[in-house]
């Protein structure tokens, strides 16, 4: 067996136990962790010292080694994290309704774990322990592959889970973690859709899509945040202020940040001047369609590209439209179906933006910064999903099951 | 453009037009398709005919002949499937809860079409009226590919259903035929993820491992269907020979047949004469274990592959096991994931059978072959997944929805 069949079948053997497991074993395995984790402190902050020490040799990007470095705060907060996982409700077992069929049996659906789950990620040790602990708590067993630059924090988070699993009596294979740096252990992975049941990829958009092009098994996915605002007619232009400012600035880095700002046509006269001075004061240089241009003169003028872009920075696009229908085409067309709002007073617009704007997240009158997994009341998130099918948005315990038909008899056939 | 793409981008347009559409337009539209399905009879008989005179000049098993026929009747059938669909609840739109987070939005998710589904079948026509209808009531577009043997018939088919979506004023684009035989368009569609949502391939093991390998959008299958009857220790005999019995030969040829009868160790000795000898009346050939074998002498051994096998046919592979145990374990590394089912007396194993074997319907005393959209109260199912994201089993029309996050604000922004 190759490495990477010897980790999906161990995976897959292991996973079976673990489906089995009563909630009260999985939280008390859970909080042993809690606890190993702040116990270990020392030798965390240890182990991700050599990946730092290493990412500054190699010259990584302040930024960089800031999302690599571990602290006592950071590890306090993974800590906590796993205390929060704890005081969410198990979905494993829930059975929603029976219905009894017209020759007596009872027929329902059970929620039940996915199986092995595949999660690709940047070098972040947070996710190491924020997904192992979803997955655990949902009956999932995991197989992790961190960003290469975190290697030996990683692995040594992993240690710190293998010693709680072994002193609940679990198998410690309900986690692996895929040590090899080499890129064909991963791509065989890829293939074993006979032990890995899902794959999720975190990290940049050529990555999901390497990741989805060679993956046989499902993948679960967001590529990218090309978020809008619309600003509707009539809509009280200093909340729409407050939401564009609030869904560009916050935090522009993130994939609910707006990148495209629509306008209707009989506002834009008023509002651009107004919105313009507020994103100025918050140091945004704004992108804009000949409508736009011919309101706010001076700034630079939007090209087809920039309809598509995320720029994850302090750059915005904006286009002046004639009405809700445009404003709808052009977030269909060029947005990604992650986040969107509409600013309105009118109740039957705010009705069809609703239905009609084809994303995993549809605001009326709200930030869509606040597409979150915690906002929406999940308690903690796996990702954010753009796909279509088993799960769109903020995916939760509840997203990391799926759901069997279980049938009860007294010994029916088919006639 | 590519004929692909051009198929591919007309469909996604076309598929905003429907997703807005009301259930009473949907279902008048449906309504109309019935009445021309029973109005144009003689011409889709006379279409079905070429087919059928190419097929028979071509050498088509009469079992492969009979699946592509149309007669009066079966076009009846068809209509009335129309009538069935209409008469379901339409899950589009619909949201269960609303929670109103500690800031005051309302969030809750809304069930909304898929988009455009590629359905890929082989030469049965009744699968083209069936997939379009359900789709179409689901608010999803479809491209449908059916087997090159049919295309007169599915011509004409979709020209009867694109004459019911032209009287009631719906774009027609909502449903096309992929017309050409040439596989390389068939396979260029599978790589069009930015205009096609889900690809749905309903044929042989092969036809479905293609797609699946070629895809970019997700798909949903079932591989195959090993399904499994369990007889525990204790079991009323009475019962289980009726269940074994009705799995393997009340249809044998359908995935939802028994493959495999496990048999607790307690029981063979009493147990297996009396199946053989009723399966043996229904002309069932029988292949067992060594153990099985020294209970039935004279039946055929059988080997590793066997338990792998979907035989679609009257053979029987028989195991005897230890316990619940070694059953559960057959099941899970030996079965398609599909329908398994337990007869027991025993409350603690039939509970544990229903939560650790993992597959799509899980029973505890009755047959296999009730896994079918109507016999699970669907009303009509578009197919059977054995994946294990977004639908597990039969599949109706609240699997060709998704959910979408919806909020509702008052200008908040987060903090």
């Amino acid at each position: 067996m190759t490495e990477a069949q010897t980790i999906g079948a161990a995976s897959k053997e292991a996973w079976y136990s673990l489906a089995a497991l009563s909630t009260e074993q999985k939280n008390a395995c859970l909080s042993l962790l809690h606890d190993a984790l702040l116990e270990q402190e020392a030798y965390l902050l240890a182990e991700n010292e050599k990946d730092l020490a290493a990412g500054r040799k190699k010259g990584l990007s302040a930024a960089l080694l800031d999302r690599l470095a571990l602290t006592p705060q950071r590890i306090a907060a993974m800590a906590q994290g796993v205390l929060d996982i704890i005081a969410l409700p198990d979905p494993v077992g829930r059975v929603q309704e029976l219905k009894r069929m017209p020759n007596g049996l009872l027929v329902g659906r059970m929620q039940v774990p996915i199986g092995s789950i595949l999660i690709i990620y940047e070098a972040r040790p947070n996710v190491t322990v924020d997904a192992f602990a979803l997955c655990f708590k949902s009956g999932n067993a995991t197989v992790l592959k961190g960003g290469s630059e975190a290697v030996h924090s990683n692995m040594a988070l992993v240690s710190v889970i293998a010693g709680a699993l072994d002193a609940a009596g679990i198998d410690r294979r309900v986690v692996q973690y895929v040590e090899s740096s080499d890129r064909a252990v991963t791509n065989e992975l890829l293939t074993l859709n006979e032990y890995l049941d899902l794959v999720i990829p975190r990290g940049g958009e050529g990555l999901i899509r390497a990741v989805s092009t060679t993956a046989t098994m499902p993948v679960i996915k967001h590529y990218k945040g090309v978020c809008h605002v619309y600003v509707d007619s009539g809509a009280d232009l200093e909340t729409a202020k407050a939401i564009a400012v609030n869904a560009k600035v916050q935090r522009p880095g993130v994939c609910n940040a707006m990148e495209t700002l629509l306008v209707h046509a009989d506002v834009a006269r008023e509002f651009l001047p107004a919105v313009r001075d507020a994103l100025c004061a918050c140091n945004v240089s704004l992108r804009g369609c000949d409508k736009t241009l011919s309101v706010l003169m001076g700034i630079e003028p939007a090209t087809e590209d920039d309809w598509y872009t995320e720029y994850l920075d302090l750059i915005l696009s904006i286009r002046v439209v004639s009405g809700i229908d445009e404003a709808i085409d052009h977030i269909n067309r060029y947005g990604s179906h992650h986040s969107d709002a509409i600013v309105t007073k009118d109740y039957a617009r705010g009705m069809r933006f609703l239905r009609e704007v084809d994303s995993s997240a549809v605001y009326i009158n709200a930030s869509t910064r606040f597409t979150d997994g915690a906002e929406f009341g999940l308690g903690a998130e796996i990702g954010i999903s753009t796909d279509k099918i088993h799960a769109r948005g903020p995916m939760g315990l509840e997203e990391l099951t799926c759901a069997k038909w279980i049938v009860f008899g007294d010994g029916q056939i088919r006639a």
